[in-house]
């Protein structure tokens, strides 16, 4: 985007916080998640009794180690914080202080702090208060799940519903808990014999986990009970019921945009109008591919084309492999002919491919004639080539 | 919408009756819930033996203090029951008689039975009875479900599949208590020796909750759980599915509602025919927005635009904020341009937005042009401001 | 349907067949329940140990009187089994025959069997073999469950997907067994010794049952058992979301079918032609409803209109009720001028309505402009008529 | 497809590769499943202490049986290898070394192993490593699932959503299971006292399995086993919601590639453009039947047509019946005049039906009235023999 190349800086920045965008960036979310299972694996061992000293001292070194790395993370992402969007208009030394006493600062800096707790000769892997790490530790997963907003968005979406839900759920656990610690107390004193104790029973059965610790003996106590159970399976349909819902609006809206993000690279859809467009976006779907993956192979049934809207793939035809760049498209001879794919696609580096299944380009080619009649041009053009020459294009 | 003031009375009855449309209203919701807490909490805590007198003393006020605030709602209620729409016709005498003899108005009295009680000397917070207050104060927290209503249509839309699967339920767990008592009653006859006990277990097994208190140990008892447990995984399966169907359904036609009672508040859209403008409709969605909560934020990616139908706005510019009242719309440009957010927009009160998803902007575009001519126009002139002079409307 | 007067014989089996069509058939629906479920805990009661001779003495005369309405209903079936169209051709004798011999006929003389048993003299309500009762008693409890053919079709539609989730429900249980058994077999040779026994455990945590009675106790136990809970998880969730998804569709077609049925007996659809028909089809939704049920409730906001296509409604207007009947619809005033409903609508006599909502009506709208102006006719005629005079119309 | 006859060898690869195709494959597929079921039963078995020597020889006999078939099914597989496409320009041997070394040769071998090493008398059926066997001959099962592919598909389709989903799921066993270890290892140092006990609590837990074997008993250890049964349930809400609106998606594409195979069997859709064409495949659902299915029943009422796409079909009229071949279609007149059935018709052969449902023949009839009017002149025909004279077609 930037005309001029990037800064080392802002390269840096760019490695940490957009994880899927470059090969140091995929590198160096490979190099957080080991460490970071190292950390957790030093942390959970070093809990169990027993251990020689030895193997104390080599967790000890192992969990110093993990903090040297996220404490190297920290000093990175505060030097590099100035090229945050979120800064933009701020000086350096202003734009660094904002991001340290943000949450993720401060997230990031809990996460190094082991390294100066053992360093100062106050705790050992295996400390009583260890395992806090593993919490902080931990909380930096949540930069690894690439549809966290998704999920934040649809709860917000259907929070008045599921807030419902919500409701019913605490009238029935409160409701119930009193009614089994009523039937039950005279019974059972010890697991019944406090609201607080029947509370914990009613939620260990409304979530139908039923550890079967405090179980209702009497007529009454278990009538109450099978109306719990079956009112965690009700909540639990009822939650599933809105949320199946939520998702499949939210994913539509979130496949659309990553598509118009894409379609602009494909100059073939650069000459429609705005309104055609939106119509065909509606039908693509983004699909992003590591090298060396086959997308499809000689001789299976085909039942979608694909444009390539970032990369390369290599065709690989018995006469030998011909290379498809940015803007290309392929498989269109399985959509028009309805015969099985006539050669094998591999990416060749990472590729971002537009796929258009068999049953939408039907659905636009009765709206946009003009696309339909480019791609049959095209298939044309490569199967005059399959058949006078050799050496040339015969795309799958 | 009344021409006059409310009265008095009026503004009691909607502050307790509506507790969404004001200032009061939503002070009045937190105070309940408040309240509501400490009274449960109370209860609780009073049911645990071995308390010191003081705190059960303590405790006895609190009850007594939470009973107080649900007898003053109780009269205010009483006396402002005549506004209701409920009971139009009626003399303010016969209508307060009508309210108190209703369901609702059972509850109310009950939740502050208490007070008298326990004015009487004859029960204390840690009373044999005392429990039963939390189920009947519970049943208020009913009124702050904002779905309910669709949640009981949506199980009374499909109870023709849902009793199905209940029939299905009931038979499953029938038999299978039957097969299980004549497998186990001879090895486990404390268990399974009578039918009723069977059938606890098929509860506890059908449900998946398990507790393991029965359980059955020959083969066939096995095979008959086996059965059953699988069966319970095929009754949720079932019961959400039919949910899932369900709600997409009801969802649609809420939201529709909802949109509707807001859209004639925006003047744009006041001047199109019926017919299109419930297809706009359809494809817009209500949020509601308290006051100091940021819509958008700058150089975020856009992905909606946004009509105020009620309330006000502040739009952040780097050379000052600006005030969108009722009826104006922004974010335009982010679907226009396809540029980051231009401008940070945060509300100053409670506000309702219409959104607008550029997937079904560009749907609209296609039938109704002019509101996309318009909605350009505007974005026109606002970008011209933006080049022109530094103290006019940049919106995002 | 039928031009002349059914004989007694066919009213019988109209009763006995179908339970939603007729007075007599919904009582004998709730007889056929109410005994069902006196036979069903008379069972389970005389299943406990130590009765006093009397109650067991009752409890079998119960069961007697159960078996006898069976008998009896056995006998009436058998009489009117000429009247079923599945029979048409045979003579009397032949079609009882072949329905004595059917697997539905069967099941009917098992459930009268007690009688038969325990006039002989072979057999007590307390006897060994009498659970066995309940299960032949609690199939017939399929006969109330109006959605059961949904269901099965549903299933029938997605066996594909349905076996492949079965298959691998199998082969994680196998696979999971044989892992736990190998793992666990020298540490707890009592329950994880076989592999029947270790297949036990993997349907109990497949499931998320988790009686708990077999645990793994090893770290390679442990992690088998997690994988295995995760699994359960997985199934659950593929199940639901093929269900979800075969139920949606079902679902839109039952529904199209019902209305199908009902339409054509309101004359205002009776004009269109089939295709505009089976747009209007699509939208609309069927309801039954029993008499003395509020459909609409004066002053509440409205979001749907109501066709009467069977039966007959009572319109409450505070000068007086009106009375609809077959073909006229109400509610349309809410739809078209967005206030709350004018008058409450009251079901005199058992009604089957259509219901149109608003999201759906303006669908309509822009395609049949006659359905609309019809139903604006006849609201304008209504409005008209309510300023005009008192004792006529006025439609919520 | 092949104009000439297939050789010996083809067959037999068609027949071992898709179970579905013809009569022997069919059979195969049956004894597959015998032999699978028989070998797993007997390894089961012999698992068991304590049986008798002539048993445990049975067993081994059974064991050795199975791999018997097994190696031959191996043999046959590694003969007609080099029939398969993937291989399609190699030699024999250059095709059966490349089919050896894939994965599924591998498992193909491994599943023939026990033959030889019951052979060479190192291993009995009740051998310590008999049960590894159960892991590999269940793993060929997969073959028997229709569906996998679709599966696979969803999952990877939605993998973005779903890896947030699990990511959450760590990070909340994570944290939970620290939580809990800090709250409960002075109390239960047992159960709680290591990290990796915490976290098996939190797996059992989360899964809401809830064995009950480790229970937390603090305040707050309930505390954060109350939140983590709620996240369990929320997780499964979370994963069936994404994965029913995947499946949504996968299944409408599957069945319009499925139909399209099927469509240019039936010459009455082989004159209509492709565009056409593809609306019409979007509504129709391919049906596969055995030989002697009724497909429909006289007197039922019916709510689609038909279409034969392969196979034949009896119409079994009072004066006879008739059959109906490949492109013949039946059970129109159900549709156009809402009559119950008129004839039963039953499969003679295999046959693959299109359905054509009433909900979306009027949907088409809009678009394409030629359709509609083939049909209706059809029926026209139809319904006039069936008055004319006795023994022509009446179709139902």
């Amino acid at each position: 985007m930037a005309a001029t190349a990037p800064s080392r800086r802002a390269r840096a920045y760019a490695a940490l916080r957009y994880p899927d965008t470059s090969h140091v960036s995929r590198r160096w979310r490979s190099i957080h998640l080991l460490v970071l299972g190292i950390g957790l694996l030093a942390i959970a061992a070093s809990s169990t009794d027993g251990l020689p000293t030895w193997l104390t001292q080599l967790l000890t070194i192992a969990v110093l180690g993990v903090a040297f790395v996220f404490t190297a993370e920290y000093a990175v992402r505060l030097w590099s914080a100035p090229e945050s969007p979120r800064y933009a208009g701020l000086s350096d030394g202003m734009a660094r202080l904002r991001w340290a006493v943000s949450t993720n600062g401060a997230i990031c800096l809990l996460a190094a702090l082991p390294l100066f707790v053992i360093a100062l000769g106050t705790m050992r892997a295996d400390n009583q208060h260890a395992p806090i790490f593993c919490i902080i530790w931990v909380l930096s997963l949540a930069r690894h799940a690439p549809a966290m907003g998704t999920l934040a968005r649809v709860i917000s979406n259907e929070r008045a519903t599921l807030t419902s839900v919500v409701v019913i759920f605490l009238m029935v656990l409160i409701i119930a808990a009193t009614g089994a610690h009523i039937m039950e107390r005279d019974g059972q004193p010890k697991t019944f014999g406090t609201l607080p104790d029947a509370l914990w029973w009613a939620v260990v059965t409304l979530t139908t986990t039923g550890y079967g610790d405090t179980v209702p003996l009497t007529a009454g106590g278990r009538m109450i009970g099978s109306v719990v159970m079956v009112s965690g399976i009700l909540v639990l349909a009822l939650m599933t019921g809105i949320l199946a819902t939520g998702f499949a609006e939210e994913e539509r809206r979130r496949e659309y945009l990553r598509v118009w993000d894409q379609i602009t690279k494909v100059p073939m859809f650069a000459s429609l109008g705005t309104v055609t467009l939106s119509e065909i976006v509606s039908k693509l779907r983004v699909r992003n591919y590591p090298p060396r993956i086959i997308v499809v192979r000689r001789d299976e049934p085909g039942e979608s084309m694909f444009f390539i809207s970032e990369g390369e793939v290599e065709v690989r035809l018995p006469r030998g492999a011909v290379a498809l760049g940015q803007g290309a498209f392929f498989g269109e001879m399985a959509l028009l002919d309805r015969l099985p794919r006539s050669a094998t696609v591999v990416t060749t580096r990472p590729t971002t491919l537009l796929v258009l299944y068999a049953s939408d380009f039907y659905e636009i080619a009765a709206n946009i004639p003009s696309l339909v009649e480019a791609v049959e041009r095209e298939a044309r053009r490569r199967r005059a080539e399959n058949r006078g020459e050799a050496a040339t294009v015969e795309t799958t």
